[in-house]
């Protein structure tokens, strides 16, 4: 029977590694285009390996992959109530059972990390009627909490979203968007970049000839937006989707 | 010279009064359609009264009431830099100036008071995009500030928006969305209606019936969504529009 979902395609990662000279295999899947801006909260991913890890070795890895991949997105903002990544080992491989903060443990899950990083990356760039995956870099924040509330607020901003998707290098929409977000700031010390174009030096824009060139990123499927805050050591990014027209299509027309 | 901006039409409101026996006007404009969710930071309101009333006795009536109107209100989730209501009084009317506590000044507070109610709900109406304003109306929550937060989150909630839109009484939305906002809740004591259609009691929806209801409530250019938590006497309201292809098209294709 046919499921209902908003995803267009499926999203698979597999990787190979070798733990006490045995091969070792870990791949993992996951589901979701939109709600998503996980808390372990109608995201899915399911990961399976065949390695021997020991389960107070396993939580850990998997909690901290999580941390860094799945909490790190956000196509809309919208936490579901059902968001789940499990991971199950059942030591088919062979290996001796990787314990924690072993060096097997640690290749493990330097492994594991980039692949759920991956694996989130395909739910932005399949995000409901999404055009571009902009990863959302704030760095020389007061903390890294900071960083955090102004990534965010900037990720789920409708003004910020429909510029990345108009392809319009409007960075006054970043400043209003960081200055509406609560943490403080000096406005005067703010950069920020597209890719590694700078746009803004010391809070002032840099010119048409940047403008332009900020706006050939923009025509990229993916890319980055760093702002420097030059306050602090506080850093953090969020991987996000743009607001389009197809966005409000698929979210309007739900069947009731 | 043309002035850009994407109001539709002039928001203007007029009212009088008599102080002391001698006729007095209140007269007030605003302008605003996106960018809004005023925090008094591009919305700008301009009231303008022949009453004398002492500054001490102005500025409080003209903050309460910007608590009770401009304030309740968003569009987008986007405060701007430059939110603005100011009062401007000049004493022509020749009344004995109105100080603060008196019944004049009562009696000119609460004629202001739906005024700018009606100005704020102006800028809704003519949100970017709008086809809808909604009147998001949270009661029984542990506290006002619970009830605040949880209509913000509701308010600015794509997924609430983009249903208002597609005019679907989807009221597992409403309920994700109340759950993701924070605030504590049984969800089991949850009662949600469309202006007077109960959809949901004790947490359960109330089936078909009442969702065709809910449905034709929908139609309407202007509802109220009333939630009922049942754990406590905390409430607050936040009027809204819906997120519609109009907003993306107007804010995608802002000239850079």
């Amino acid at each position: 029977e046919a499921i209902m979902t908003t995803d267009t395609h499926p999203k698979c990662v597999t990787e190979n590694l070798s733990i006490n000279g045995r091969p070792v295999t870990i791949c993992g899947m996951a589901k979701g285009a939109g709600m998503i801006e996980p808390n372990m909260a109608t995201m899915l991913c399911f990961l399976a390996t065949d390695a021997a890890v020991a389960p107070p070795a396993l939580q850990p890895c998997l909690s901290e992959a999580v941390a860094r991949s799945f909490n790190r997105i956000s196509v809309d903002g919208e936490m579901s109530t059902n968001d789940t990544v499990l991971l199950l080992a059942n030591g088919r491989a062979g290996n001796r059972s990787a314990s924690l903060g072993s060096a097997e443990h640690e290749a493990f899950a330097s492994l594991l990390f980039p692949m759920m990083t991956e694996l989130a990356a395909m739910i932005v760039r399949d995000g409901e009627g999404a055009t571009k995956a902009v990863d959302i870099r704030i760095r020389g924040a007061r903390s890294d909490r900071d960083a955090n509330v102004l990534a965010y607020h900037l990720a789920n901003s409708p003004l910020v979203k429909t510029s990345f998707y108009g392809r319009d290098p409007n960075w006054g929409r970043l400043m209003a968007a960081l200055g509406s977000a609560g943490p403080w700031m000096h406005p005067q010390k703010i950069d920020i970049f597209y890719d590694r174009v700078c746009l803004v030096r010391n809070g002032i824009g840099q010119g048409k000839k940047k403008t332009d060139q900020a706006g050939k990123v923009l025509r990229k499927d993916a890319f980055t937006v760093t702002i420097d805050l030059h306050i602090g050591a506080g850093s953090a990014h969020v991987l996000t989707s743009d607001l389009t027209h197809d966005y409000v299509t698929l979210n309007a027309s739900y069947p009731s």
